[in-house]
């Protein structure tokens, strides 16, 4: 039985769970992996009282001649950035579930994974404990990617179930998420998208082998998002979803994160509560979803323990891409469609008005529906058949100008 | 760039989609894998015009020193049986969809694939172009499994969608299915859920290591389902699916395939149509659920092709499991909750007859809906708690002997 010994740098919630399921397992991971996994030394700077030799300066681990696996489980872009370079250049396969860090700089750390034989796994950073990673590079291998999309943070999934399921709006959606746990006392990176848009970067970069700067990914959270807008849209037969999505349109690669109406008889519309789940299609494959728990100790040490495993077993053929420049598709040039909510004076004449603004701009109107009025102000939400972005945000931008408008109160992307 | 040579045995619908999608994404296929793949010879015993060398016999393939992965593309299990065993036997890794001659014969394959140090590799067998056994044996390799349980056959799905949709009896809705091609002109092997106990076969022996004899499998299809049944379980939260179970239960295996009715809000409750879905439970990474397309030529072609991937890239780790002696669990140990509909008189003290039957037998009783009386009969929809099968079946044949139940119309399984 081949014997590996792991250093794990950062001993919280998930290299501890790492920890705990490579003894817990240890039978099933022989059997299953033909490999003896085996913690060598833990690094963390805290003084943790635990059953294996902790050490509070990286090197120890990376200098170490038995390792040959290092788990960087420390999060945050520094000093992370730094201790995974150090750890490759040492011809280690590094594995780490970090997506800041592997979104901001997933290019030099495969360029050194690849000088140095080694590998950068990093299956845990989208979707948690589902795989997707390993599966879009082995499994869909002999597919033409086409699209991704998915639900890839879980805090803004339970908070936009709460919203739907319990009619809460989402600031007493948010505090409950905070109570749970699901969202963390500064939850910005969440609800504003932040988090979804470095899984977006990772999945582009993977599933179409495409650099990625992820500063240029447009990025829209959730913070937006209202009771009535959620009404509105299972009246019409859609549930609001943050998404991450990423596809090759017209040569260039469209990358993005925004609430989206999807149908409600999609497949990701039934995904509740914290799930994650990723829809990707392509050809001949066909559309497929991988779903499950995208945060937690013990599905993150799931995804870490496969990627040990994986790198343990020189699977080196289908890893370390290499990342070729491509064209980011701006939010701009993106073609689709759109729910907007207006609130307009309840006076005949207006909606011929908005209509014909709309048409100046090319943007084609596929349904108006009246909501209510308060014999004053009326309430009207449009959806637009597929129309450029960029011809939508000029028709609204003249009507904001205009009395035929008092507030634009809602626009949202229909996907799907 | 390696260049691997390869055979397929069975030119139909899935050989020629496998060609097909090798050809029109060998680039793709190429910076995926870093493989070069070339059929060198098809064999079929029809005269095709094809671009390929034809043969009619398919030693002229394992014979072939060039060719190193032999697709068994031909279906059933003779002979099948004999050309895939020959083929390892000549050190060929063997690629197959073929469901029914891996679920009978998996243990003596995966010996004679050791022996010979090559793979026998079955992905496309379950779920069509659903990555499900690769990530079980791989992704999944830090787990213990607990539980799988899926939507593995579209035909029946398909037909309960539409039922359950479309308020269709079962003959309409499978006629459907035939008129579209998702159901055979003899669907024996789909609606009584013979190709789900061969794939539930396959999940367990893949999951659990286990051997398996496909035969004493509890099968069960859904000709008995009618709309009836499907709108009493809709008014109380379910969904009714064939599903393909296999579980771990007190050191045994359960292993079956029976309709049954799954909450709403299941995961696996809004697959519909004929996609497939395979949920997967295990410690520590929580449920995960794996979605697609599971039958026809492009989704099972992309399956295949990423298995010719996989064993050209000599991934010898972790397939060719040697199967365990286990025991399994019959129809009546296994403990669970019922939906069952009977019809009895419409007359005082019924009920009162029923619940005592049920008590006798050890049946707790959750819930009792009256549904529909003609003021003679009236129909009853009982809820039990988990109970002892064998318990449940000793009180209904109680029943069907007293005047207390005219009929007993449904008894379907509730899972989770």
């Amino acid at each position: 039985m081949k014997k590996v010994y792991i250093g794990i740098i950062g001993f919280g919630n998930i290299g501890s769970a790492v920890a705990e399921f490579i003894k817990k397992n240890h039978q099933v991971i022989m059997a299953n992996a033909g490999l003896d996994l085996e913690i060598k030394k833990v690094c963390d700077t805290r003084p943790l009282k635990i059953a294996y030799p902790l050490i509070n300066n990286y090197l120890d681990i990376i200098n170490d001649p038995d390792i040959s696996v290092v788990v960087e489980a420390i999060g945050g872009e520094n000093p992370a950035k730094k201790i995974i370079l150090a750890a490759l250049n040492k011809k280690k396969h590094v594995v780490t579930p970090n997506k800041e860090v592997i979104a901001k700089n997933m290019k030099v750390f495969l360029a050194a994974a690849a000088k140095n034989k080694v590998q950068l796994l990093f299956e845990a950073s989208v979707g948690g404990g589902i795989p997707i990673i390993q599966p879009i590079k082995e499994s869909l291998a002999g597919n033409k990617i086409s699209q991704i999309y998915g639900i890839v943070n879980g805090t803004t999934n339970y908070i936009l179930s709460k919203m739907s399921s319990n009619g809460m709006e989402f600031a007493t959606a948010l505090k409950e998420a905070q109570d749970k746990g699901y969202a963390e006392p500064n939850p910005k990176a969440d609800i504003e998208g932040y988090d979804a848009a470095y899984k977006a970067a990772i999945l582009a970069m993977v599933a179409f082998k495409a650099e990625v700067d992820w500063q240029k990914i447009y990025r829209e959270g959730i913070t937006q998002i209202t009771q009535e807008d959620i009404q509105y849209a299972k009246d019409i037969g859609y549930v609001i979803k943050l998404l991450a999505i990423a596809q090759k349109v017209d040569g260039k690669i469209d990358i993005r994160v925004h609430p989206a109406l999807l149908p409600a008889d999609h497949a990701l519309a039934a995904v509740a509560d914290n799930y994650n789940a990723i829809y990707v299609k392509g050809t001949p494959m066909g559309p497929l979803m991988f779903y499950g728990q995208g945060a937690g100790g013990g599905p993150t040490a799931s995804a870490i323990i496969s990627d040990i495993v994986a790198a343990a077993n020189d699977k080196c053929q289908m890893t370390n891409d290499k990342l070729r420049k491509v064209i980011l598709k701006k939010i701009d040039e993106v073609v689709g469609k759109f729910y907007i909510r207006l609130q307009v004076p309840d006076k005949v004449g207006v909606l011929a008005g908005i209509s014909k603004i709309f048409a100046q701009k090319k943007v084609s109107i596929a349904a108006v529906l009246q909501k209510e009025s308060n014999g004053k102000v009326v309430t009207l939400v449009i959806l637009t058949d597929q129309v450029l972005e960029k011809n939508l945000r000029a028709a609204l931008s003249v009507m904001k100008r205009l009395p035929i408008v008092q507030k634009v109160s809602s626009v949202i992307r229909i996907v799907a």
